[in-house]
């Protein structure tokens, strides 16, 4: 029998499962409520985190965190052969100046393989898959989650199959179509997708990469927090903006710190700004309407695809890390995620998708709150490359005008821009 | 008086010049022949490497390489701060056995912070215009070299200005945009954007980043090669595939390998073979008309936009190079192209822009044609993103099929398929 360093335990009731006894979620409490954490036996954790060398750049990606992860002893032979991780954190001076706090940090995560943090994610859904003895994975999405696990699958030799509303946009089937993935486009909401996906990827025997039903997925997602410890030399920043969909994401930072903390790498967890847009705030509703969170669900629209989810499949967990750990959260307009795309793009180079820029975003909008002192240090995860949806800052951009081959009406049209 | 460690050498008349005396091409030879190398003065290259530790994976990116390109003393406070270069490199184990080869190493440049191989020339070009004073930098370009361009300014605090045919698709011009350049869509051919380009560009008094006229381009460009060298221990492939637009990226892999050679770090300079698209072949028709070498210009045409270049800027020194090393060269067709797109996604994970997948598909068609033995080492560089063009696989793919929301028919249709 093998023997595991880790427990599952439901964030709902509270009960505690080995990872052999249950896959998914709480039996008692339903894939709604009852997502499961990893939790960790922090002895043996600390015995081995004293060889433990983290880099602020490891060749390994996402691999050198794997004291921290829940991974079988052979891991290394199951890993997907792309780099994920390893993302770069860059100081925008020019940001911060121009909002006057101490210090700006970008964490541009669209730099992994298929260019979204989710491949963090992907990564351990494929480990797990082989670990299980799968060949098969499958899960509901129209976006990022589903093109990173088509990605990683075909880099590890396994299936995928994609559950999507047939409505998605071409060019994001296109991907996953590029990777080989079997796609069914199906004719219904997000939703009508993920429920099918439920009964026909469990009744198939396939393994489940939808997030928050697999307690593994927030665990890879861990690593883009704790890259940003090492990064910072576990001088965390004062604030982290992130983006907020389905609620992992969020959560998985929260996780990363409290591991860190329980092991007595740092001593403070910076306070995590969850950011929602205005018309797909159902996690935020749930957590305004207090203890015990009950599920807020909402029709969701927002410019930013990634995290337009109306009924957020992590709420509870989100809500009670944020709760746990005095956490804040905050809603943008999509004119200001927009806007977020481009000054983001001009002031540090970093082209973010919507959702990418959605943090800034909430950084801007707390900081004309006056939420935000003087000499706050604030880190800005950006989620997705803008090359995944080109279409949504043209809306916010001047329409080019086509100028004649004609080097004399150039020179006039320059100068009249002074330029 | 500063002093250099380089000068320029005219490559059709070999005349010299100090990088004071000449900014782009030969004044003698004009910017179609005359298009300049950097030549080092390699005792002193010998001296500085002494001290030299390059590593298979830096956080300085491309910078690691400072002793082999031609920069000032204090070219840390000029560079860009995005993280250029330090591309991964895959092995290809799938791909290998399917070919009967013993080895195929895929580099995938597409990590870029503008996800493409151009960002290693613009980083060079926005070092030399702070370097000189400049504040404004300008190119023309549909594609990546405008992009990147774009990016690598913004995050610089530079300005950039574009100039393209109005004809470009509507997403790259979106690109630009967003990173705040001035985009001149202009309504002719490319070569017009050209032309035109280097009458204003100039009397404007902005730096020049157009390919082959700035000699500093290629010499950033080289550290894609000298990446792989070190990434192989020294211990180069037999073959390289690149693909061939304007010849610079080209020109870049035999120019690192020879600078390497001439410093004694490696004795052997690999088979490169330059891939180009049947209906784009300038520099392979150039090749084949034999020295003295003269331009075969033509009206190009391929799927891989990057490189459907009809006036190559820097044929010379593609064909002069491969002359001296020994290189080949070889065609493919557009329908091999998006093949390779599909083939390279499924088998490696790494989904390429159509001129990315060239190398793959130049590649395959060596090795049917019996050029390649089964013990050959094999390279193949990935210059660009898939997601900078995702219209282009579509053209091979199957359309998908639009499916109840009906969990029965569902069932009915995995069946069919017998998943």
């Amino acid at each position: 029998m093998i023997k595991y360093n880790y427990l599952l335990r439901c964030i709902s009731c509270g009960k505690e499962y080995s990872p052999e006894e249950v896959e998914y979620t709480c039996p008692d409490c339903g894939p709604r409520l009852g997502t499961l954490e990893v939790i960790y036996d922090f002895s043996i954790l600390k015995k081995r985190l004293k060889d433990a060398r983290w880099s602020t750049f490891s060749e390994r990606g996402i691999w050198q965190f794997s004291d921290l992860l829940p991974l079988p002893e052979n891991f290394d032979e199951l890993i997907p052969p792309l780099l994920v991780g390893n993302t770069p954190l860059y100081r925008a001076d020019k940001i911060a100046g121009k909002y006057g706090v101490a210090e700006v940090l970008v964490k541009d995560d669209g730099r992994n393989p298929t260019a979204s943090f989710k491949d963090r994610a992907s990564a351990l859904a494929v480990v797990k898959a082989k670990e299980k003895g799968y060949n098969t994975v499958f899960c509901a999405s129209t976006g990022n989650a589903a093109s990173s696990l088509a990605g990683l699958t075909a880099a590890a030799g396994l299936k995928s199959v994609i559950f999507v509303p047939a409505s998605a946009p071409a060019a994001k089937l296109t991907q996953l179509q590029v990777y080989g993935a079997k796609v069914l486009a199906i004719d219904g909401s997000y939703d009508e997708a993920f429920d099918i996906s439920m009964i026909v990827g469990m009744e198939k025997g396939w393994y489940c990469r939808n997030s928050a039903i697999n307690p593994y997925l927030l665990e890879g997602k861990k690593t883009g927090a704790l890259e940003l410890a090492v990064q910072t030399g576990m001088d965390l920043p004062d604030f982290v903006f992130v983006s907020v969909g389905d609620g992992t994401v969020l959560s998985s930072f929260y996780k990363a710190f409290m591991d860190l903390k329980e092991l007595g790498i740092i001593e403070r967890i910076p306070t995590i700004v969850g950011v929602q847009a205005e018309n797909a705030s159902a996690i935020i509703d749930t957590y305004e309407r207090g203890e015990p969170f009950t599920p807020a669900d909402l029709d969701a629209h927002s410019v930013a695809d990634s995290i337009a989810v109306g009924k957020p499949r992590d709420v509870i967990k989100a809500c009670k890390y944020t709760k746990k750990n005095g956490g804040l959260f905050v809603k943008v307009s999509d004119k200001e995620i927009l806007d977020s795309i481009i000054e983001l793009a001009r002031g540090t180079g970093v082209f973010a998708e919507p959702a990418g820029a959605t943090a800034f975003a909430g950084f801007k909008r707390m900081k004309s709150l006056g939420q935000i002192s003087e000499s706050a240090r604030v880190a800005l995860i950006v989620t997705g490359n803008g090359l995944k949806d080109l279409k949504a800052p043209a809306r916010v951009l001047e329409e080019l005008k086509k100028l004649p081959a004609n080097v004399e009406k150039i020179r006039e049209g320059l100068d009249e821009d002074k330029l």
